[in-house]
């Protein structure tokens, strides 16, 4: 899967991905008044508008941009619908032959991780028959409990050709407040980093591992480090446009092959149409602003990095 | 919830919660084999078997023990059927009167960790109406990411009269791997609880905060120093029993008024009759076995705080 990744961000000349985050209040009206005609103000109405407001973004997007990231926190706080949206919404992506992180960040002691790492990249099994729960090409993986929560994941990617993406230095403002201490000098990122290349040895694509990292783009200096501390390791970017972060500061995420990195922006491509340089479009329109803000996202990465 | 969680403790004499962590082969045979002839080798029989499995064992324990844990993790793995097997366990749960320590280990930016929050612990709203999408008491939670990523799950808490156990050093062979890592001499644990400590300050319930962490029953020293770090904290205890906890290494995490530390045990109650100690029960009555196995916990718990 990080081949075909890979294949996908060089073939579209797009180092990118779209994440999908759903909030009620992102979703244009004639979508969600259209959801609660027909169900009532319930959460399955919920469920029913984010997922059409999605298959609109894709059916506009997905030509070029090579994958999707769907968080699961905003389908799970709408409990059970919001859950069956969720894996709709994956589904639905699938089809369109788009690469799908799940933005789940899970992360336990073994036993534990090993269940979480099934349930969304690997097969269950009952009886003389296996199932895929959620079946993500790829998670986010948290690693505060260390190589115990990690190599369950490493795992079923492994048997599964799927893949992670481990926190390593996350794109909030508080972020540095235990990711950046230092120990011996060094902060606790960089360990993480180094850990994350180690993760990463024995299951190696072409070229970059199936194991990733999650590398805000609110913090460049410390994206630099990480790059050489994590040379075969492709890096998720968070914070790129509405946290702040601009391709300008992302030159150094990138190897000199012009790959390693993927670059998300959520609100900045879903919500363009409620932003001022795409307002022509109006809601009506919003898959189509999603489309021009996901050009000018790819252009302005494709500039910085020359 | 603090509040009913301590004096339910008190009440009961039992400063234990059962873990439900699901997994196919800990459910007794004539439970499976119902399901599967009802809904055949489906995801739904799994999740079928997961709810009658732990009724019984709720039904055998409610009028001793105060509280339950659903792993979340070991529902997700069997996809939509196994997420509306989890919210059947709670509500039933909730119908006896137990309190839910929803075993979520999220944890995200702020307005990813506020979805989670709003999922797991509040309420979304839906044009006039509210909802709320799991509903657990309580929830546990990742500090990778630090106080954005805590705060949220804090303001719901505080609106909801509901907590959050935060984990501070967990349980597994690897925790020490990142948390053990020493700044200035002292171990990122540290610094984590005297922040679960200060995000607790100003949610108080009568002596507690509605903040708790985790600290591992496999880490005595460490649970002993935490002790006082955080004195107002309960202290959710995990790797009691299957994982090698017992009841005299926890004396520290208590404070003197008895209070302090909720321990709990998952495979050591719930699997009871696969061990030798209650193999008489046999798989048709693995509920007695479990409450036994729980009475048993208390009483060595009860022993050594003394």
């Amino acid at each position: 899967m990080i081949n075909k990744l890979n294949a996908k961000m060089k073939q579209m000349n797009a180092p990118v991905v779209v994440g999908l985050d759903p909030m009620l209040s992102y979703i244009p009206e004639h979508i969600m008044t259209k959801a609660i005609n027909e169900f009532g103000e319930t959460l399955e109405a919920a469920g029913e508008a984010i997922f059409e407001y999605y298959k609109g973004i894709v059916d506009a997007i997905y030509d070029i941009v090579p994958a999707v990231k769907p968080q699961v926190a905003m389908y799970e706080q709408f409990g059970i619908p919001g859950m069956i949206a969720y894996k709709k919404t994956i589904d639905y992506c699938k089809s369109k032959d788009l690469v799908i992180i799940g933005d789940v960040k899970r992360g336990d002691i073994g036993s534990t991780s090993e269940a979480y790492a099934i349930g969304h990249l690997g097969k269950v099994t009952i009886g003389s028959k296996t199932y895929a729960g959620f079946d993500e090409d790829f998670a986010t993986v948290n690693p505060y409990l260390g190589t115990d929560g990690i190599k369950p994941f490493v795992d079923v990617c492994k048997k599964e050709n799927k893949g992670i993406f481990v926190l390593v230095k996350t794109s909030n403002p508080s972020s540095g407040e235990f990711q950046d201490r230092l120990i011996d000098g060094r902060p606790l990122y960089e360990y993480v980093g180094e850990q994350v290349a180690k993760w990463g040895e024995d299951c190696m694509g072409d070229g970059y591992s199936y194991v990733g990292a999650v590398v805000g783009a609110t913090y460049p200096e410390q994206g630099k480090i990480l790059r050489k501390i994590m040379p075969k390791t492709l890096i998720l970017v968070p914070g790129y446009g509405a946290q702040g972060g601009q391709g300008k500061d992302l030159v150094h995420y990138f190897n000199e092959d012009g790959l390693g990195a993927i670059v998300n922006s959520s609100r900045g491509i879903i919500c363009a149409y409620k932003q001022d340089r795409y307002s022509s479009y109006g809601s009506l329109n919003y898959a189509d602003a999603a489309r021009q803000a996901s050009i000018d996202m790819i252009e302005d990465i494709n500039t910085a990095r020359g």
